[in-house]
Order: C-alpha cells, then structure tokens, then sequence
C-alpha cells in the first residue's frame, strides 16, 4: 500500500503503446467504484475512450489550452522556455483514455450529507481518481490527469451535459518505467514541499513546524 | 491494495478511545502529502485536532447542521426516522478529527495546470485525503468524513480564512471492527450501483450494459 502511495507518478512521458486488457481495466474501474462518496450516492460515471479519432480530437483541444497556458508565461525569466520544455498530457501516446464526470442528477444516496456541503458530490468522484490511480500503480500501469483542457471544449467534444460535471480527464497505459521522482520535480519545476509546515495544531494558522517535526519523528 | 480499497469503511460508530500514536499519525500525514497535485502544488494543510474542547465545538456545529438535514426529510414517508437512526459522525469518539484544507494562496506549482481547470486544486486536496484513508485502512485505522457541517461555521471554529476552502473534517482512529458492508448499504438506506451502467464508451451517454458487462467480465 505505501510503496503504491509514494511511487505513483502522475506519468505523460512513459506510455507504452500496448493494449490496456480488458481483465486490468476491469479491476482498476472496479476500484473506482468502491471510491467512498456522500450519502453513498456514487455519482462517478466513466467514459472509457480508446477510439484514436476521439483522442486527436481531445489532444487537439489541450494543444490550444496548452499554448494559451504558455503564452502566459513570462519570457524574460525563462519560464515560458521552461514550460515549453515540460511534456504535459500523453493522450495519442496511451491506449485507453478515461474521462470521470460528476453526474448529481441522481437520487441515489437520497441527498444525504450533500446540504451543507453539496461540492461533496465532486469530492467523491475524486476518491473514484484517486482509488483507480493507485489500483493502477499496483498493476504497473501508469495514469496521468490532463487539466489544461478547457472544460466547456471537452464537453462539447464528449456531448457532457451542462447538468454534468467533468471531473479528470486520465490517460491510462503500461509505461517503460516509472520515474524516481514526480517529472516536475526533477525537471527543476517544483520541489516536494517540508510537510512539518504543512502541520497546525487545533486551529488553521496554528501551525508550529517543531512540534510537527517532533510528530513526525523528524 | 486491493484489500484497502474494497474493506475501506466511512466509519462511524466502532471508534475505540484507543490514542493514535504519533508514528502512525506521521505515516497517514506522509501518505496523503505524496497525493498527486495539480502543477506539484501541494495545496493541503492538515489541522490536527485532539483537544476535546475543540472537537466539543465542532460537535455542536454537527448537532445544529443534522437536525436541520433531518427536518428536511419527510415524515410521511418514514424517511425522517430512517435517517435520525443513523449515526453520522465519531466527533467526539474518534480521538484525532484532522481537518484538511486547500490553499491557493501559493505560487508553488506556479500555476501549472490551474489556468483552464482552477477547481483542480481542491481535487488535488481530495487526493490527499483518498491516500490518507487508504492507509489507516491497511493501518488497521478507521476514518469517517463529516460533511454535514456548514462550512462557514466550520470555518469560524477553526479560524480557516476566507481564502483557504475546508475541503475535509475526518475522524480517526481504532476501530472495534470494520463493518463488511458500507453502513448505508446494511441500514438500507442505499444500495451500491451495478458498475456496467456507470461506464459510458467512446462519449457520455454512450452507455452500453452489455459491452460493459463483457468487459468487466460479468
């Protein structure tokens, strides 16, 4: 379980052109299904792609997001360079695209726990990610999560209604490797950030990086 | 792993008064840190909660949001008594409640990935907390997510600024047992879905029981 949680990779280099099974698939949107969700409403629907028609069309769509995104980087300081450089979605090169949507319009679950907080819906369809991300860690297959897609784009492109929320668009596939570190972090984009002082103590703001150091056995 | 995610619980009522050690909180916190983020931005901050005080307030907020929920539920119909049997939250039982928030207000990540898709922050945040729930299950460790909460009280309680979003209140700890099914599900008050009319090919509303009943192997 922990070696799943600290090498997962969010992969978009690595894909290898080899057929997801149907068997791997299964049980990766097996794992999905069993996310936790509000009210146990399940609002989590998949749309399996791996029609090569539908990924150019979606590829087409994060080509323009893409470069609006690097357009609004500076040039002085290098980093619309730096952007450019990074690989940021494996669409064409995965077998098996998945889009995740949020659909609410559902009584299931009998709006239970979804009054006060009703972004719970969207929240559970995230665990649904994040379970299938690591089932298919464990599998050896690799999944990215493509956000620089304009969200009303992919709904027209998926025929998503208004009333239905998409959540991640992933790409699945087996990969050559998994990288030691996130790809951001060794292309010196981001660094992992000291969790001590992420850490407070009773209140937001009440953070105390010692204390959280002496938690963490640091 | 696939034991975690299919034995994972919302757990509400097993909790034990049992201390959570330290080093096992530390492992939990260090799972959900290693969660994917948008852009390597890391948005959680984890408020860790243990003073009785503190989770006596939070407990009130709970009792005020849960009559109200209650009161929307029809009497005609049973659906109100249905709901006040069940228990809903450990606040007080659970010996660690830990709050997770996401915090924009950063330029770590310098904004990868956020320009088209900003939601995607907090969906990094829910991550966190999947990874982390997933853990204490193979800890042996119970987590229950309270949203019946209103957010903004949540928010005074706690001091949580404007600008960071409460994404999740969880309780945690040892647990007396881990139910076999989803509470919800044993107290009849939902059913999990049949996963072959949640997965959708090639578009949304594509839905194809058959082919994904041969494809999940059913």
């Amino acid at each position: 379980m922990y070696r799943a949680i600290h090498e997962r990779r969010d992969v978009r280099s690595q894909f290898l052109s080899d057929p997801l099974p149907d068997e791997v698939l299964a049980r990766l949107l097996t794992a999905a299904h069993h996310a936790p969700s509000v009210g146990f409403m399940q609002p989590w629907r998949f749309v399996v792609i791996r029609d090569a028609k539908v990924r150019k069309r979606i590829h087409g769509l994060y080509l323009d997001a893409n470069q609006d995104a690097a357009a609004s980087y500076g040039e002085a300081d290098g980093a619309r360079a730096a952007y450019k450089k990074l690989k940021l979605a494996g669409i064409l090169d995965a077998p098996v695209n998945l889009c995740i949507v949020c659909d609410s319009n559902t009584d299931r679950g009998r709006g239970l726990g979804r009054a006060t907080m009703p972004e719970t819906a969207a929240y559970s369809t995230v665990c649904a990610v994040q379970n299938l991300w690591l089932a298919a860690r464990s599998e050896g297959v690799g999944v990215g999560w493509v956000s620089i897609l304009h969200p009303e784009r992919l709904r027209e492109t998926l025929g998503i209604p208004e009333s239905v929320l998409p959540v991640a668009y992933l790409c699945l596939g087996y990969v050559s490797h998994f990288e030691e570190q996130p790809e951001l972090a060794s292309k010196d984009w981001e660094q992992r950030a000291d969790l001590a002082e992420l850490i407070h103590f009773e209140a937001f703001g009440e953070s105390d990086p010692e204390r959280a150091r002496a938690l963490l056995g640091d």
